[in-house]
């Protein structure tokens, strides 16, 4: 069994979430109990070593889990990973107990990975930063939660930020709330309370004030996808704040894992971007009480009955109003295609090596 | 008595609010029970005769009502047209009996002169987007709420998107939720419902997608304070609109009476931005229970404890920005203040005429 920590109940309870099997993943990762790229790709290995271990239909729960959500690539990654083990080992006339067995020692790697990603995503970050922004006591703006919670180590963006506070160097951060589902207010706040680093939130709506007054010195954000030519899907509000930074010509940098680069995906308009239930935004959900998922309703309704919404999980930010993306495999700035090609080759030169 | 409607309350429920006292007001403006400019210069202007009328202290009535919210000009405008009216006639010799009814009669020769100003705004503004859009089939994007709810009339960006409506020419009203307080899901929608508009709401935060994807001909707002140089306050959230509707080369129209134009200040750096208690942001208000207002919480927790919250009620953007200022007596474009001085002088030629 896989057990989670269930992300719709922060900050109100710490709640575990046991998953036996992958069907309960998946709606564990459509309701986002679990979420945010680089754990989407744990526990979609996981997930896969799960069924190969309990003996259930392994091609099945890979298929369904790769699907649960659209736009994260890292959730794909994560799948494919263990379920190439799984099927090299076979291929190679293993039994189906050493697949399973390899499917985990894949997941478990993947999770290893990620936490030596995250350190590196960290001390590449707070080096741009600093190259950026030469004075230190850097003011942070950051969207939605890419934090300990989303990683096997501290995450992406939110990584930087914490490196940062962890040298002196923080002196705010700027926490969007990120409507609809509240991850900052939530999880990041939650996260920043926890690290002891000096945080305010606001409303996405406050974010342009901020810019206005110049009290942001740089946007670190997390990415969901980055297509070929550096178009990046993140969180719903992350290309209006990259077009604010431009306008205020601040640093829009993105804080990424590699496998977050999909060569497959051409340009910005070829990401899927998942759209969801229009209750995430007519109804409010309380964190106290478990969500009800993509399905069906049951927050507090704040539009009148009937109301229609809209609402994109991601947006996408052309590369270039994208400063810098920075990997654990080192930043590309200015970001192009090239730049991109680059840097993935030689991440799968030292995954090789 | 002055009777209200409870917008704090809506959509779930329409309560009526009874003040019987200019305090009792007072309480109502600062917890937004009753919000929006225009209609806090209604407020306002019935608040002093209420005071009046009722034998309490007039001076100390208007002095709290003008100070009750700081950024919207109109509510300072309306409670001085009452108290105005009041002072002349007992300068005049009159007694406090007279003066009282001579501040109701300016109250509620301003809530007529609202209503018809709401209808003159709507049709400057129809023939303004009919000018820059000529293919009609608008698709009007418009944050926070703007409609019949903050106007003796039929309000004012509102109004615009509904003229359009009634002559066929209104294709979609996005209609932005508006943190902290939503006031586009609670009363926006709710306005368009009412008037079988085409609407649908989205996040603030999802309102960039729109942008990207070409899906917003015109934005519609209000104002809460003009200054003479062009600068407009309102809602925190229109700046980012702003500066999105510039970079995607969309114009931004804002929609205010001219008692909104404030020549007594200069620019935008003098307008007072009202900043607003961090419970709005860390806790999520439910329409359906009052609002326990600006001195206290109540509402359900969804940040961890302690968080604090950047929290300010405007923000303003600069004339650079604002395609054009649409008022009863004409539009401003390029927005000017020589443009808006003029404006204001014709406005008073009318007004002594």
């Amino acid at each position: 069994m896989l057990v989670l920590l269930d992300q719709t109940r922060l900050p109100a309870e710490e709640v575990e979430l046991v998953c036996t099997d992958a069907p309960a993943l998946v709606q564990a990762i459509r309701t986002l109990a679990v979420r945010g790229a680089p754990l989407l790709g744990i526990a979609g290995a996981y997930g896969v070593a799960l069924a190969a271990v309990r003996g259930f239909d392994v091609e099945e729960a890979a298929d369904a889990l790769a699907s649960a959500r659209p736009t994260a690539v890292n959730l794909a990654y994560g799948v494919g990973r263990a379920h190439s083990a799984y099927q090299a080992v076979l291929a190679g006339g293993g039994s189906p107990e050493e697949a399973a067995a390899a499917a985990l020692a894949a997941a478990r790697a993947l999770h290893k990975d990620d936490a030596e990603a995250s350190a590196r995503m960290a001390r590449q970050g707070l080096a741009l930063l600093d190259e950026l922004l030469p004075g230190g006591n850097h003011r942070i703006l950051t969207h939605c939660n890419t934090g300990a919670l989303v990683s096997g180590g501290e995450g992406t963006a939110f990584a930087v930020a914490l490196a940062a506070h962890r040298v002196g160097r923080l002196r705010r951060l700027w926490v969007d709330e990120t409507r609809p589902l509240l991850q900052g207010a939530r999880l990041t706040a939650y996260e920043a309370a926890r690290s002891g680093m000096p945080y305010t939130l606001l409303t996405d709506n406050a974010a342009g004030s901020l810019f206005a007054a110049g009290e942001v010195d740089a946007v670190l954000i997390g990415a969901d996808r980055i297509a070929a030519d550096g178009s990046v899907a993140n969180k719903v509000g992350s290309y209006p704040l990259a077009v604010l930074a431009r306008y205020h010509h601040v640093p829009f940098i993105v804080v990424a894992p590699v496998t977050t680069v999909d060569l497959d995906t051409p340009d910005g308009a070829s990401i899927e971007v998942e759209q969801r239930a229009g209750h995430e935004v007519t109804e409010i959900m309380a964190p106290q009480a478990p969500m009800a998922g993509a399905e069906a309703g049951g927050g507090i309704a704040v539009a009148p009955l009937g109301t229609q919404a809209y609402n994109p999980a991601f947006d996408v930010t052309p590369p270039g109003l994208v400063t810098a993306i920075v990997t654990e495999q080192g930043a590309v700035s200015p970001v192009t295609a090239e730049g991109l090609a680059d840097l993935c080759a030689r991440s799968r030169q030292v995954t090789i090596s």
